[in-house]
């Protein structure tokens, strides 16, 4: 029952389930939809749902030029996809999920829980490409026999409209087996990790053979945590700051003095931290906090998705992007002490901001209620004058610096509020 | 022409100009000037100057019951003082400063030095009772032959309206020479010491004597910047956590658990830099951070100070509070991580904030202009229920937890603005 590589050229078809139609859930998706290969992308979406059932997604991609893509169902809910007639009979060779990660508002494990038990048990595999760290644990907890891909994508894109999806720039997706955030310690653990790790070797043959993309990347499973922690190490310094520091742009932040000694001081904790925790350092390639502070320079006019969120009054990504690291990091003795204080003062800041808004949703009755908390695809924008190549590249000139374009791609976009 | 304690005897009389007409300086004035002994306070006033000036300081205390205040002198400006034909012949014995303590936004010693010129070189005494560490610097480098004593009091008062001072509790005031930060390395500041000292035992006769207060106190040079550094480890942690945790009162904050952890985080970081800074120990009987936190979840309805201030739109005290630990520390080779932290945010939010308040002023030319930046007098301000005791008192039952009362003191006021 289990998945393996050889399928790809097996007529049996491959039903991919994606939760999440947002712009990061689109451009994947619609890079894997193959139905001349018997690849199928099925999504689940939210306020989009009516305009993609009809319309399909529309694509302006920087990388493959405009197309359109139909994908084989759509459906407006997870539980919707559920019960659905048109379901995969035996359920979903894999389900990933896309939305933001809000682990403090909504249980994702809770939520796919209907969608991984239309397969036989430990059947489907999950793909989690989202923001942060410790995103895998309910996942595993809540269903200990499927594999599980985590996968991090320095993407630049946008849903520009209901179903009109931009890409700005990039494509790499990186992704590795998770067992148990260790690499697989038992016998059935490292069971977990051969069978994701199959998963992963097919993801990235289905991404490059079919996607046509160049950068999707294999990693082990230490190898693909530390690259969620170099992605922590720069989100988790940039995100909070630009809110906690009243309104601030990247480049502004890091060209104010004492900010950067600041968002320095946050990068070297958690270049100090991760290789500690997970017992590898990072790969060389990876920028250094020096390497990253001086790229982000001249990323003027980009904006910290956190800091949209936060001026949007949306639920910030705070948990996954500084509460996990910092009580994973405590688990393993190591103290992140600026990122701890950054986590205390802005998880009080969000809820006081949100008690402050039911208050006054109390008070003038007559308004719309806010929308529901829970913001469908992730926020991937980009920024007005994204950098081509960094100024020091690591790895050579015509590439960007590695682990570093995160801070280039987030600027405001129109709010959806 | 030195002052010394035989002086209190003498019939040449004693003149001292309070810098600053708020609670602090009325409290401590009403306290020193004795006509009747020939010690005779004058005082500096804003915008309460005229009130003052026709009907003098009104007090209600709680340790000295009600009584009348009538300055030998009241002044609209520091340069009404320097010029006014009632002005002592041989200057002022000493000129103490209870402005809010802004070197970001006035340089306190440029405004004193037309009343500092009018002594003979280097004759008058500095005194000041303000917040933060590192504030004597700039009157040191300007003034080199002048005594300085500098002062930390824990004093809770308000001025309630225009000369009418309400003190609620506490009288402490703590005082020592300040020479070169170090006690005095070289002759001459050896010889400031001696000075400072002298005239540092002089106000603590004059405060207990004619005062009757009975916890006027004496240190030396380290121990009575020890006192200072203790009370940043209280102010630095909670006044700016407050401010960027979003608006959290002193309780509140303590009975967060991360916030907790944070604030003892910040607390910690200074017990350990200060006595590294001043190669002293911390006094057994000052208050550890945890029984700093223990006591202040008692403080229910208590606000810092620069939580007032930023939700009135005030300059906030954060470089004599912040900056200045941040850099003396940085200076002595130690890194006060999550206070540099702190710093870097708020600063950057005050500006971002007085930025957006400047444009509002041009958007809407009708509007009055907000009052000049710089307050009269420094905030001191009562919890709603202060505690009369700390529940583990570290010096006795009957007393307050030493150095932990500041925290208990501060609560909002009616705004001025």
């Amino acid at each position: 029952m289990e998945l393996d590589e050889s399928r790809i050229a097996q007529p049996r078809p491959i039903h991919i389930l994606f939760i999440g139609a947002g712009a990061v859930g689109c451009f994947y998706g619609s890079r894997l939809h193959r139905p001349e290969a018997n690849v199928f992308v099925s999504l689940v979406c939210r306020s989009n749902y009516d305009t993609i059932a009809r319309d399909g997604v529309q694509l302006k991609t920087h990388t493959f030029g405009d197309y359109q893509f139909s994908p084989r169902a759509v459906y407006p809910s997870i539980q919707a996809a559920a019960e659905a007639d048109n379901a995969p009979n035996q359920g979903w060779d894999y389900v990933v999920v896309t939305t933001k990660a809000l682990p403090d508002v909504t249980d994702d494990s809770k939520d796919i829980e209907p969608i991984i038990k239309q397969a036989p048990e430990g059947r489907s595999c999950i793909v989690l490409i989202q923001n942060g760290v410790g995103i895998e644990e309910p996942h595993r907890k809540r269903f200990p026999k499927n594999p599980i891909v985590t996968a991090v994508t320095i993407v630049s894109a946008e849903q520009i409209s209901h179903g009109v999806v931009k890409q700005n720039r990039w494509t790499r997706i990186s992704m590795g087996p998770y067992s148990d955030g260790l690499g697989g310690t038992t016998p059935a653990t490292k069971t977990l990790v051969e069978r994701a790790t199959r998963s992963t070797k097919q993801l990235v043959k289905l991404f490059t053979e079919h996607g046509k993309l160049r950068d999707a990347e294999e990693y082990d499973e230490v190898g693909i945590l530390l690259v969620r922690w170099h992605k922590i190490c720069i989100n988790a310094a940039m995100n909070p700051s630009a809110v906690l520091a009243g309104g601030v742009g990247n480049a502004d932040m890091v060209t104010d003095t004492e900010l950067r000694t600041h968002l320095r001081g946050c990068m070297e904790e958690v270049f100090e931290a991760a290789p500690a925790i997970l017992g590898r350092e990072f790969p060389a390639k990876l920028a250094k906090p020096e390497q990253i502070l001086k790229s982000t320079e001249r990323n003027t006019g980009g904006k910290p998705s956190m800091l949209v969120d936060w001026e949007h009054g949306r639920p910030m990504e705070l948990e996954v992007i500084l509460g996990n690291p910092v009580r994973i990091a405590r688990r393993h003795g190591v103290d992140l002490m600026r990122l701890q204080s950054l986590y205390a003062l802005l998880r009080s800041a969000q809820r006081l901001r949100d008690e402050r808004k039911k208050q006054e949703v109390v008070h003038e009755p007559k308004k719309k209620e806010p929308e529901a908390v829970k913001a469908p695809e992730p926020e991937v924008v980009v920024a007005e004058k994204p950098i081509e190549v960094a100024e020091k590249p690591v790895e050579g000139a015509e590439k960007p610096l590695e682990g570093a374009e995160k801070t280039f791609e987030e600027a405001p976009v129109p709010s959806k509020l």
